[in-house]
């Protein structure tokens, strides 16, 4: 393992502001986070993936529960699985420009589509470090404005990212019955984000797909595409 | 609210040695988490159980770390899967016999796939409480044991919980086919344990049927359900 490098103490420094002093394990940690599987090099970022899962989850209903305390339970599992999504982590990894740090294949370099897969998983990677590191409070520090964005966001959002139901609410109002949705597993990658391929159509003017990590996903990501449709029409 | 009462008290020694003196807001707290929705009363179980679900899962993945550290991370996500399922909770409700300290409602209270579905919710909220009362550790500590051995009684089975793979394996030895799993929603109740009916048919003498809270958990049971024939015959 590398000495602590510059770069690596300006992300902790973005990460954390806590008064604690590094330590070469520490650094070790957020090293190891930041390597990913397609690099070849050890140790890598998937068991502190693991962890940063469940640690996100965690930390994201005590967000939840204390942003927002009269929230049914419903909503909160609801509002929950978006604080805690793929696409949720891979907006992160954009913000505090993971890529200035992570080391990653070269194939999987020269990929957008997996570089999004990569900036999720090397973003939850990071999380179960710094819990590692310094335990709930600095992961719930860390991440509570990223959250009070998202979730305003999405309370804002009239479909509050059920695009399914909105749209079949929709369908049934005008009267032209259920959409019908197709999906499809375009590839065997576990966690690529264009694993399946949905195509949603509505006779007789609405046809969209979505793309996704599951069947669910991509299915969301259909209605959404066709409930734009229908603003745009 | 009720003053603490002395089931709860020992509920509280059952759980947890901690030397903390409890004060009347813990009792409240534990009270919530035994009172379910099907009682009528308030405050319920409901946000305790969203946020014990989240506790359990950090917890469960610490469980591994430290217990198997050697453990790829496919069979720690495998592992954890079933030290946090339903199942699993429901048979911890059972081992602390959380029906002597519950609050349920009358129709519940008749119908033992429910009690089953209640135990584990209960359960599920009582480690939101307890996490809520005395962190992280606290919750640890009590899980610990009962971890142990399901973990054991897991890795110790050879099909490691995922009975399909299992069947398929047998079945593409003996040549004969794959297994044809059909599922039925049984009810629309989310969470009930019967609410998914699946059979498996694999010519010419394999037929069993299994039950689950998802499709994905039905079809596990009716290929155990298949391997245990197999295994009798």
């Amino acid at each position: 393992m590398s000495p602590p490098t510059r770069p690596l103490q300006q992300l902790w420094e973005t990460l954390n502001q806590a008064s604690k002093n590094l330590e070469a394990a520490d650094f070790a940690l957020l090293q190891e986070a930041l390597t990913h599987t397609s690099s070849g090099l050890k140790p890598h970022h998937e068991q502190l993936e693991f962890l940063g899962d469940a640690v996100l989850r965690l930390t994201a209903s005590e967000f939840i529960a204390s942003a927002y305390p009269q929230m049914p339970v419903g909503e909160r599992s609801s509002l929950r699985s978006q604080l805690v999504s793929d696409r949720w982590l891979a907006e992160l990894g954009s913000t505090i420009e993971i890529e200035r740090w992570w080391r990653i294949g070269p194939k999987a370099s020269g990929d957008s589509t997996a570089a999004a897969t990569i900036r999720a998983e090397l973003s939850e990677a990071l999380i179960g470090a710094l819990y590692r590191i310094n335990g709930l409070t600095a992961v719930q520090q860390w991440l509570t404005p990223h959250w009070q964005r998202s979730a305003e966001a999405v309370l804002s959002d009239p479909h509050r990212g059920n695009c399914k139901s909105a749209l079949q609410e929709w369908s049934q109002g005008e009267g032209v019955g259920l959409p019908t949705y197709r999906s499809e597993e375009m590839s065997q990658r576990h966690g690529d984000l264009r694993r399946f391929r949905c195509r949603v159509t509505l006779p007789p003017r609405i046809k969209a797909e979505g793309w996704g990590r599951s069947r669910r996903e991509a299915e969301q990501q259909a209605a959404r595409a066709a409930l734009n449709q229908l603003t745009g029409s």
